[in-house]
């Protein structure tokens, strides 16, 4: 881990899926775990090994998280990114009861603008959101843009729910309104979903944050979110989540499921779900640094909408970087992959 | 759907994921669901549709499912298909009481025997088999090949259990001292798992089949059974259920949940999660006549594991049988892909 990338060649390296936390939200996880105030198995498995573990992965993942400063700015020196798209961590303020996770919103957007008011040379950031009240929300995104901040993160569900619901649409409303994308990150499977991921082990990133979350994003396309605001840009983490291998079996099964009438929700779109997947949503990188799955994203949704991201400081490996300086392609393709897409998307 | 394929040129088109139901099983899932004598939403939403259902789809399939003889021919021919796989439909027996599905199973073997027995040159068949015992399954498997069967159909969970449990391993033990593959077959997900996904009406063949039986297929894999059982064979449809597009994630997330010592049963394995997804398994195409998708996982899985195969009757579709003539490989790896590699697998 101590391998120095240093700087790129003709690009900078925007890495835009990197998380942080606020101390004072790092001790209200604990607090919350240790009240047992929460049902969320998957919440209370995975913080609770990050907040609880003495291993070398989990300090070192915590004490980077909360840092914003020299040792961050260290790290990505030495894997030659030059700027980071900041995220408070999942699942963010969406554990929590209503008026606290507004007002947790609010600081993190606020230690968050300060430090892109630091150095806004090397971060830019997301608008965290308390989706429990989607009109605070709104307007909390409407904030955020005064405070200089570039997006929304979303840690897909929040207590169960998901955005597909039209109570939630209004955060959608107020991104689209103020030309800024989504990121819909990962969250581990709701109490309903849960058992059988975590029985096994399998509830996190290794599988099931992908299946939360590429459901939820298919959720957003067939009940008609994108055919309600066509300009919002949705971004997936992890090369989308998968979708990008289901494209033709979403666009065969989503016809025949509405012709099938077997669900009285599950209506005609204007589009093709893969319509939507190419054309309002874009791809990072995050923990795929695997030149097979990127090729192929890159070739079935488009060489435009995958962008770079590490996924710091859980993934923090800089052969990765390396290992993406390499992609095959051309030298213009790979300044899009590493920075003008990400300036587009986020008007840096 | 009445172009006509023909005969291919240089290779027999063998389709290895293709569905029948005995009439007797049919009335039963309909008792079933009448009485309301089963905890399964995922079941009774998606048979419940299929049985009740007087759409053209709902009945051609049913009508085409019952068919051994003259129409299920009919269709093979008008689609150029030489020889069918065939096993007894999703979720065979494994929603039954235990006496109902270990007597069920044998029904339905006896009757795939009797249709391989008329058309052998047409026909091949898997074992259907009641997970709810396991040493009666591994009785049946034995029995199966008695009859001349040339595999076993699971399909995914039975009641919410899955079969890493250890309590299941005597089918695997069977499966392997006869040498059978053991095709994972998706289901619905189970109960503790469906809510998110029946709620969207994504529960069935457009996204929730493929999370539970990747799922499902991970289970298997990172609980050792291929550490126990080395030279059994396991077979998964829809391409993998996209388990290839996570090779890599999978292989540094399971070394990292590993090293974590997060869970006390998720222990060290001899490969790595990519060997036995490379070793162990092979892929079908049901359901998955998308050239990007076949490319991808031939190439990161390897030319010889990944066979054809349609989903009659569910997805009869003959223009998917050009499709794939047209796959952009040699001649010799065509030959493999519809005919040889499934005549090495089913030892045909």
């Amino acid at each position: 881990m101590t391998e120095r990338i240093g700087p790129a060649t003709g690009y900078r390296r925007i890495a835009t899926e990197e998380a942080f936390i606020p101390p004072e939200l790092h001790r209200m996880y604990r607090d919350l775990i240790a009240s047992g105030g929460i049902d969320d198995p998957g919440f209370v498995s995975l913080m609770g090994y990050y907040l609880g573990s003495t291993s070398e992965r989990a300090r070192n993942v915590s004490e980077r998280l909360q840092d914003l400063g020299a040792r961050r700015l260290a790290d990505m020196d030495a894997a030659g990114i030059d700027m980071q798209i900041l995220s408070l961590t999942s699942p963010g303020v969406q554990v929590f009861k209503t008026d606290v996770a507004v007002a947790m919103a609010r600081l993190a957007n606020d230690q968050l603008a300060e430090a892109v008011r630091r150095r806004p040379d090397k971060f830019a950031g997301l608008i965290a959101v308390a989706p429990q009240d989607p009109t605070e929300a709104a307007k909390e995104i409407a904030r955020g843009v005064t405070l200089g901040l570039k997006g929304v993160i979303i840690n897909s569900h929040t207590q169960g729910e998901y955005l597909d619901d039209r109570k939630f649409w209004p955060i959608f409303e107020a991104a689209e309104a103020s030309g800024l994308p989504v990121y819909l990150h990962p969250n581990t499977p709701p109490p309903k979903m849960i058992a059988p991921f975590l029985e096994s082990g399998l509830d996190g990133a290794i599988y099931g944050f992908a299946v939360e979350t590429g459901l939820h994003a298919l959720r957003l396309v067939t009940q008609g979110v994108f055919d309600q605001f066509p300009k919002l840009t949705l971004i997936l983490g992890h090369l989308g989540e998968a979708l990008p291998f289901w494209l033709s079996r979403l666009d065969y099964m989503h016809r025949g499921t509405v012709n099938s009438k077997r669900y009285d929700f599950m209506k005609p779109l204007k589009k093709k779900v893969s319509d939507y997947l190419r054309e309002n949503v874009y791809y990072t990188t995050s923990g795929m640094a695997w030149e097979p799955a990127i090729s192929f994203t890159q070739s079935v949704i488009g060489m435009d909408r995958v962008m770079y991201a590490m996924d710091y400081p859980y993934q923090y490996v800089p052969e990765e970087v390396s290992a993406q300086d390499a992609l095959p392609i051309s030298d213009a393709d790979k300044k899009n992959f590493f920075q003008t897409t990400a300036e587009k998307v986020f008007r840096l």
